[in-house]
């Protein structure tokens, strides 16, 4: 009588973990194997060794994995600087084996196994045997022989469209009448097995070539920030087919302790890793930061590139320390490209954010119509970054495939949701929050009503403006095939006043979305307008225009307070470094207009690293009582790097690139740091300058030896204390 | 001009938490408040000390938070040991202010201000100023004068129905013309708002009054376990009203820093709340453990009572060790109770448990028809215990509302799911799982269906029987105002084989939920069956009956194969202790049957805690290769603790309790400890005996001083290494 209780010897966890729960471990790691018997022998030993000089032998098994060759082409892995076979689900792909004599189909019983984890498992599809067919059967794994030649045999072998992504091991077995003699363990034969969006079958399926080449193989991408009226936007090095990037990837998948049986469905595995790119609660990589100090870390604005950060994770085991909301974004994009799932970055630009799904940001005027500063404490993000990823949602009823948010940006809300999503777009443009992951939060951050309140001297409120246009006011992301700007507001929304803007908005209510009603006011007969130049260059001084025009045929008069603060991106005020209040009188069907000028001085020093200022000017009119409230960001324009390259660029040649920099600050700029991204190999080329002083322009060469032939980007960023947000980039086109 | 950048200094948390992020931090912990002036000045400051003499003065708040008293009565909260005001949102009550003179409602002006946590915000509903109308107005915050006598204001106040659930400290604020003037900090003043099941627009509204009696005001319930054949129960005590609990219950969702403002929602709180009984991931209640070592704790069999467990939680702050599935139950109901949410306990019988969403449990059988214990790796659990909590689903479109299953126990399923619920057992029962939370899972856990697979020698499986009514059996809850059980399967699931329920299959597996197709066989012309006796006390010989009835005209053989394992309720196997191959031959329309004798000196040793045994016969018909396969498991009847009470039992006056037991093994118990909850105030009194020897009866008495009249109820259990879940109760009627 044999035990049959838990294989507790061969496990390297902590008894706790599992025992009197499971039968064994989940298996939940790439990286963690059983040993698989060379010789499995049939119920009787027999005497001395088996004679197996009858059996096929394996002598050398070729996995074609060459990106140069068949399989990878095929695939669309040809890109991975990477020696094992990639390939991708529910798509052929062949291997040669060799044996001691000929293969005779009639004689000779022989099946490949594919095996992931520890304690893999028949009907969990983490051990698969595959025995040769007549034909290949779409959805199954199975294989068939392609050619047999001499001592060789040449097999097409399929995996099913849905099967575990990961990185799975194989041997060769061969029945003999003693048992089943198996090839040894051998890492040059593993293979990577991806999600395939050009397979009809996949639920990540995308039936568009330039889209797959954009969302999927693009390795180079534009991130958008800044605001509204001003957009701007850097460049990004994806590289998820850098060498180690791959490898990096199933580690998050891994260290999340992601069941491997689950890993075949990109539902979780976006979920999974949207929880896994921050580094709260999970040990995850990034570790998000947005107080300005970042000495004992990397300033978020100073990364190019996502490489650096998942090769920094996967080798120290550590998170990254620092990430905003782009660098998450850029991180998971690279992430979920990699895996092979389509996804792009987005920016929301007005984003109500850490919202709990309430529709409303509430600012607090008191009885003098001043910004209550006290009291006000919600803000507006001038943008957010998520991503999208593209996939069939067959645990949704109908209508909800496509595009869907994922969201690694770490979010302080009801739950501590520090995953967020997949929440279809399309049910966010339809107010349908009802279904998963996280669809109510998602839709206030593009749908939220600013709310003006005037404070009176007992304490209570009362609402005065509803602003229903000015959150979610743009999301755009880069269009396929060019460095533009695609703009997917219309995605997301509809018409601001439709029909089917307000039956959205309707649903999404009636599913707990909160929503204060906009105030029912008399008419209002004074419009108030703000202007700001549309570039102002930092460390220069500017003029806030204000405008009040009387459509009434009465005389009108008010006090007005002007308030300028420096922000962070997130919309929180840092410093206020402005604050005026003009005494206004506007006579009937007449316009007033006045300037406010903001100075250098001020404000400069107090910069954080997106150089960005809020403007509110806010009051009441006397006559009417009408709250008066408009206010406005504006992004500083920080002189950029300037790139250039010497001469010629030719594969395998040295070339001089010329990296210029003008300190736009009217003081000395201390330990400054040059990064330039896609230079050398993985690594990013850093440079120190202790200092540049005011006025001066930094000069710098770099050497650089092209190793890959054609269109090639360099991403350069210059961070100090002082400034940060400096960028430059060059294209290259490698001969 | 002043600075109004985040007020740094008066936060408590580090730095990064918050700063460029958010304005202020989150206001999360009804433990932490901000100061409130007693005299805010309007702007200009008058020389010297205003004289206030003309305006009221705040002598004295009387809250009526008597338990016999109108407020606590009305709003069924009596019950809580507790000096505060407790009252149910949506429901007015009562507060009487002493001033130094007269309320003048023409020169008075006077207003109540409620604030809970830190950064109180009137927009979030942490800030709440209440002014005295003419009459309340349902669903806001007001009040009323009821009465107004000499120099006592008696007022009539109202919350909304969806307001905070939490306590709130109160101030009274009275205008004069230099300023507001406001009472002192007074924690006599706190005031406790729960969620109201009595209030039509409350969102765990049930109309009920016998419901609300017995899952809201129920302190004591029953916890059914066992099996599904054998149904055994034991009583609990939930406590929710007992000293500290309420305290402990609001210190839960303090700890998961879940934001105030949101704590109006039962969705959102009772899913807070899932997550936090457990301490996976978040430092939560109690540690989950299923190996049978607990001597660095309590086991899991030996609590009695949540009040033992959430006191210690509150007060060291640290995970209490250990819980299995009741425990974390038990103590979720008395978490929902206390907080006025309707909740019981459900347990679900042979409940297929860690399955990711897979409606298959897989049993593999070797080439000769017996289990193969290296390949099976799926375990039913005898028994799941989650809970039902009642409440409308305003997230979701109509017909959801009323009970969710929530479910407090960790899950090892793909998303590390560390919470689950809630989801609306009316959405399990029609399949759709497509909304939210975690229905797939539970949907799961009752419809799986057992699949027997037949090994071949080269490694494949072949399918053999699928059983689809093994799984979700029988869910039970305890009956309403009895003692007894009612079964509540048929609010789970539609018959077996109806048409509703292959409609709610289909709907589930549209949504993701997989299964195996069950095979088309050839008409099954062997029959078999397994009889063990229904009773089987611990340390005694019994026989397992099989019984194989041949229908077909020819005779049929088969091998059969018996296995006899003691296991975990878990269904995982700890060790196998019979194993019996059985050569048999059956004439045509013939029964064969045969009896397989079990030791009691086979198992005694081995048995875990629940005494739970599990019979697989199994095999292959040789003519027919028909896979036969039929599983049972048996609990062994624990002997109980005899509890008897000597004499009348009268308030306030010593009564004697006697406790026998008698030692059903073979073998002496060491280290056993008594545990006899309800006798004292909140701790249990522990016993401890060294050893009781083989055969012994032990007798011992405890005295107890009723401090409550009416029903009462004692509970006791009895713990040592070799002998668990003996369990006894006593139920007393105070004079």
């Amino acid at each position: 009588m044999s035990e049959s209780g838990p294989d507790v010897s061969s496990t390297r966890r902590p008894l706790a973990s599992y025992v009197g729960r499971r039968i064994t471990p989940t298996n939940d790691s790439n990286s963690e194997e059983n040993d698989v018997a060379n010789f499995e022998y049939f119920g009787l030993t027999p005497r001395g060794p088996p004679n197996l000089a009858d059996f096929l032998e394996v002598w050398n098994i070729e996995m074609h994995s060459n990106p140069e060759g068949v399989n990878r082409k095929r695939h669309h892995t040809e890109l991975y600087d990477n020696e094992h076979l990639i390939v991708r689900r529910g798509q052929p792909f062949q291997i040669t084996i060799t044996f001691n004599r000929a293969y005779d189909s009639a004689k000779d019983k022989l099946w490949l196994e594919f095996l992931i984890g520890r304690y893999p498992d028949i009907t969990k599809g983490t051990y698969i045997p595959i025995y040769i067919q007549e034909q290949l059967e779409k959805g199954k794994w199975g294989a068939i022989v392609e050619s047999a030649w001499n001592n060789t045999l040449t097999l097409s072998i399929i995996s099913p469209p849905h099967c575990i992504v990961g990185r799975f091991r194989m041997y060769v077995a061969v029945m003999t009448p003693f048992g089943i003699r198996r090839t040894e363990r051998d890492k040059d034969t593993d293979i990577y097995v991806l999600f395939n969006p050009w397979c009809q079958e996949d639920t990540v399926y995308l039936p568009n070539a330039g889209e797959n080449e954009e969302y999927v193989l693009n390795d180079f991408g534009r991130i958008y920030y800044g605001k509204f009226a001003e957009v701007t936007s850097r460049a990004w090095m994806f590289g998820q087919f850098e060498r180690g990037i791959l490898e990096s990837c199933i580690y998050i998948l891994d260290r999340a302790r992601m069941p491997l049986q689950t890993r075949g469905c990109p539902v979780k595995v976006s979920r999974v890793a949207s929880a896994m790119i921050n580094a709260k609660d999970d040990g995850g990589v990034l570790v998000g930061c947005w107080d300005g100090q970042y000495s004992d870390g990397v300033a978020p604005t100073a990364w190019n590139s996502s490489v650096e950060i998942l090769l920094l994770y996967s080798e120290t085991h550590l998170p990254v320390c620092y990430g905003q909301c782009w660098v998450f974004a850029a991180v998971f994009n690279t992430v979920l490209r990699c895996l092979g799932i389509p996804a792009r970055v987005v920016t929301n630009f007005s984003s109500a954010h850490d919202n709990n799904a309430n529709l409303t940001t509430d600012i607090i005027l008191d009885e003098n119509g001043k910004k209550d500063t006290n009291l006000t404490k919600d803000s507006i993000w001038n943008y957010h970054c998520w991503n999208e990823c593209w996939m069939s949602r067959n645990d949704l009823p109908p209508g909800y495939d496509g595009w869907q948010v994922v969201d690694a940006t770490p979010q302080e809300t009801s739950e501590g949701m520090f995953r967020c999503g997949p929440a279809p777009v399309n049910a966010i443009k339809h107010g349908q929050v009802c279904f998963p992951y996280d669809a109510p939060f998602i839709y206030a951050e593009v749908n939220s009503d600013i709310v003006y309140w005037n404070r009176q001297k007992d304490g209570s409120l009362i609402k005065g403006d509803v602003k229903t246009q000015e959150v979610g006011k743009l999301l755009l992301t880069k269009q396929i095939g060019s460095e533009g700007s695609q703009d997917i507001t219309d995605q997301y929304k509809y018409p601001e006043g439709s029909e089917e803007d307000r039956m959205a908005q309707g649903a999404a209510i009636q599913y707990g979305v909160k929503k204060e009603q906009a105030v029912t006011e008399d008419p209002m007969d004074v419009l108030i307008n703000m202007h700001v130049p549309e570039r102002i260059l930092l460390s220069t001084n500017f003029d806030v225009g204000v405008e009040i025009k009387n459509n009434s045929s009465e005389k009108r008069s008010m006090t007005l307070h002007l308030s300028g603060s420096v922000v962070f991106y997130t919309g929180v005020p840092k410093i206020q470094i402005k604050d005026k209040t003009m005494k206004v009188a506007v006579e009937p069907h007449q316009v007033y207009q006045t300037q406010v000028k903001i100075k250098s001085k001020d404000y400069e020093s107090h910069l954080v690293e997106q150089s960005i200022l809020h403007f509110l000017v806010s009051g009441n009119v006397t006559e009417t009582g009408q709250t008066l409230a408009v206010q406005k960001a504006v992004t500083l324009q920080i002189p950029t790097l300037n790139l250039r390259v010497e001469g010629q660029v030719e594969y395998g040649r040295e070339v001089t690139i010329i990296i210029e920099f003008k300190n736009p600050l009217r003081k000395p700029l201390e330990e400054v740091v040059l990064r330039i991204d896609g230079l050398d190999t993985l690594k990013p080329k850093l440079k120190l300058f202790s200092i540049i002083p005011e006025n001066a322009t930094l000069t710098t060469k770099e050497l650089f030896v092209p190793w890959k032939r054609g269109p090639r980007k360099l991403i350069a960023s210059l961070d100090c204390s002082a400034l940060r947000q400096v960028v430059g980039e060059l294209e290259l086109n490698v001969m």
